[in-house]
């Protein structure tokens, strides 16, 4: 399976990201979404919804739990997700009398949304750690530069000089302004979804608060002022930061492609693509790959706004969408900061 | 001038917006410049950059000044912006002694983005009180609606029974999200853009920042934590938020489409669309453009992105794709909430 | 009304193009409109299903029609398009007892579709004759560039010499790529439609294929294989190819800013564009251009292809999406190839 | 490697296809890179640019050859694609004194240009074929519809009555219009690239022309008017094609979507989609995958059409942004036919 170049067996060294990518492995998947069932479990039967002796027996089951990926893939081509079939291998292996209480209340799209958050988590928090880092090196790379003069360019052409401190500077506070719109944003990102089969969250009783409040604490969630299960906004708004990491990636590579050119010779590759027949070639090739996700990246955060005309209680349409363009866009994004950062140790300005 | 059916002759009147309009006028647009340009001469002249006596013939001609669109016109085609003619002709109308003192340390950029930013302050005013008063009506409606009974739909099928009141609420929740997010974004992008030729502040001399201040507080902007003028992350932003503005109404657009469906009556229009041949007809139309403002959007949106790209310390080519996209995509978010109320208004649920 | 900057009073002249624009002006549209429904008369009169003696007061009236623009905005805020309105102005104008036979047996989109494609006429030849010169002179250029060399370039490093002439008639390649698909898609897209209410032709009677032959030699366009209201295949190709159009001009602008970098000096400006406060500077403002509509145009291309979904005998969300976007496509790619002219006679290489 | 729901372990059967993605398989790649460089041997020896002896050893060791990915991997990360890494190992496994008659005269982009367009031989037969039989079975069915009613729909209303076969009429106009695009384009398409470093053949020495025809001739590809390594339109525009089909079977999923909402009862599904809660639920999935698949097509082909701003003699920039669409693009059309034929099997009207 190799349709992704982010993903594909050759080029993703240079074009994606094995850490974000290990969010979206479909095992990785599976298991937030039994992390889910175990939590709803356990919330549930701390407030009485399900016998108190059920939990147990439920999140042991969904912890060892293996499953079929025949089995979950054939499900998901009639149903178009796996929830269906995976919470009825799941109530297989709880066994009676426990397995009328699994998934108790709950709803596909509870599964398939909480469990995407108990992932964002980690996505999270590898784009944080390495915003922070990349503003870090580059705020100490302009504080060595001292003067060093630099020839500025507006519109392509020798304008006045400023000196490499400050177009460091500049790449930094595009870096900054996105760590720090991660930072706001992941709050109200990673929390849990809870509705029930139409949003109403009918049948988890008049104590459904408090089972998302325990859910929540349990896979170290935030709470939504509402079920989020038809307004997408969060899920958009974070695409929308992705594209916006990813352009300012972008930004910086598309400087060091220009000056890295031959005739300005403003940048210096020590590492640098090499030719199948030029032998003289120094490719900027990561500081390209830059452009390239940018621009790969802002043509999906489009795409993901459709996703926002979500149709009744649950749009299959919609939401079907969101997951062919979000894994991708997390990746394309994470692959801009790893870059960046080899961009930044393998170039001499 | 009708190519853009937002503002067609015909059209805008449903597509369009007229108030959000008025921010992107050309007129609006030179004197918002001609505000920048009297506001830094008075903080220069404050600061000591320019003799004390300049501001205000500085100030009072560009209060007065009527520009030649066709000399604007001219300049705009030749350097690819409106300000080397503009500031001419200013220089012009102050005379001497004072014309060298115009303009001062400035660049076209600091000119154009601010002379923005004075104007987005008015839809930003609009787009929240259209958000606040829609969002109120919203909750008001579904605390009126009581227990009225709707059906549930999930993936376009009937799932369970829900209240009208429920999904109302979906939608106030929907564009309440819009309007936070708003609000928040507001003080970042509503800032003051003060770099000089190439964002180094250069030419306004050790007292850029209190500079920057003045103009500032007499344009009724904030001060951003440093030049943008290659950051666009802020425009960018609000780009992604208006397209989520609008994503917010096109759903609810949607739902009153499939609503107002023969053979669903779940939705009643008291104004709709007649056809020219089929009497019987009674159209969704404004439903329907909430979902193509919204699809619209989405493609704008991530065009917008492509900014990002914004190379050296100016991109002509960036820069100018900003000016194509965010005005259309500002009308389109506004005529969304537009419409969303004039929905609301004619149809009974 | 200036929100699209490619028909801004400053900007136009500069990104936009009054010769493609001429075509989507309402005042155009209402005519082609107008000249559809007298083809529609006298096609109907000479095969019988409205008196003979209907056709020419009918086409009388539409030819001396002068519409109010404000019962046309009136009827489209509320129906979603003119044609209801313009229907019943149009049939008060003929007045009895042949106001009866005016539209008979159409739809408002068999009248605003075949409108737009009797407009498009002019959009196509215009373009025709632009590719026509470029590629002309392109290959001019580089028959008389000699062997005049120029560094050859990949991953934008300098790999090996080539000649100037060599890249001229790359250029030129893609110029003429583009007018022979325009060649090829013309008669698939000047076509006629022409389906009644629900695309079914019934109220045009038994000689439904006659009256459209009849249309079509009147208004100079041809006949399509079938009534394609909700087929967009032809549009959302023109489109595309409108696509490719700005991106092969995009393709030299890049170039050219490229080759206009002070340290390449391979591109030399007679007309430059200006700074308002850095004398020395000469920016490719129109090369730069080229680069933006290209980016434009692409993300354009992407929303139209949204509208592709269709529903039912016709949807008013996706048709009205075209009408957001085609003109600016059109605008766009025939100000690329107007600016790839002024670029190549104002640039010496 | 799960990060494209296309290729998921749980959702490519039912979002993707993997036929069509088999073309975009790494080992698939680089056995038509090797069978690229076997058929230049070949044609490079019998016009006498290499030894005769030399093309013989030349192809057996690329007909054995078996990369190692990790070496291809390592060089794609350096280099920015596979080719240097490739070509290097397969001069080793050809060995002394042949292995400098390897690759001669070509360049990584000839290499990877054309072993793309030997794989998309087999993507277009795939395509060509489904789309011929839809088009026969939809003709089919709707002779057999006779005169079966069916409510035409405009603007999501009730128009006027129409028949099945009507319908089913429209459905494969759309899809026959694919076919015929397809086969016009499929020429053109698939084509050799040969070029040479900078696109001007030289190292193919005075026959270059006849190494062309007789590498086309050995890998079934035609000869293109001249070389494209920078005039990317013909991958564009089958970028094109692709998101048109996509699109045309969107519109008959969001139809069927429609025709299946309970109160229409238009539309019955043999096989449907399960909910995890919702025992009497039967989902419309595959027909609503239509409809996602047509809006996530949309949205590649515009970031597509971003790729054909391709600077100068080979842009790494643009065209690593092709590798990073045009395949999942593909998929999705591919998808979008099959699920096409599953739900025309499944559904009855």
């Amino acid at each position: 399976v190799t349709v992704l170049a982010l993903e594909h067996p050759h080029l993703a060294a240079l074009l994606g990201d094995t850490t974000i990518a290990r969010a979206f492995e479909a095992g990785a998947e599976v298991r937030a979404m039994l992390a889910f069932e175990a939590a709803l479990a356990r919330a549930e039967a701390a407030v009485g919804l399900i016998p108190a002796d059920a939990a147990e027996p439920i999140a042991r089951a969904a912890a060892r739990f293996v499953p079929d990926h025949e089995v979950l893939s054939r499900g998901a081509a009639r149903d178009g997700l796996i929830v269906p079939a995976l919470v009825r291998v799941l109530k297989e292996a709880v066994g009676a009398p426990h397995d009328a209480c699994v998934h108790k209340g709950a709803t596909s799209q509870d599964v398939i949304d909480t469990g995407l958050t108990v992932r964002l988590k980690d996505v999270v928090a590898t784009l944080h750690q390495r915003l922070v880092d990349l503003v870090g090196r580059l705020e100490n790379a302009a504080a060595h530069a001292g003067d060093k003069p630099l020839m500025g360019r507006t519109r392509m052409q020798a304008a006045l000089p400023i000196t490499l401190a400050h177009r460091l500077r500049q790449w930094a506070a595009g870096l900054a302004e996105a760590r720090d719109r991660l930072d706001e944003l992941a709050p109200r990102l990673l929390v849990v979804q809870l509705g029930g089969a139409v949003g109403t969250r009918t049948d988890y009783g008049p104590q459904a608060d408090e089972i998302e409040r325990r859910i929540a604490a349990d896979l170290g969630l935030g709470v939504a002022s509402a079920p989020w299960h038809t307004n997408r906004a969060r899920i958009v708004e974070f695409g929308d930061l992705l594209g916006r990491m990813a352009g300012a990636a972008g930004k910086i590579g598309q400087d060091v492609v220009l000056m890295a050119q031959n005739e300005m010779a403003e940048a210096t590759l020590a590492v640098a693509g090499t030719s199948s027949v030029m032998g003289h070639k120094r490719n900027p090739v990561k500081a390209e790959v830059l452009v390239t996700l940018a621009r790969f990246a802002a043509g999906l955060v489009g795409t993901l706004h459709q996703s926002l005309v979500h149709e009744g209680e649950r749009s299959g349409t919609a939401w079907t969408l969101e997951w062919l363009v979000l894994p991708q866009l997390a990746v394309a994004a994470g692959a801009s900061l790893r870059l960046t950062g080899e961009v930044l140790d393998e170039t001499t300005f």
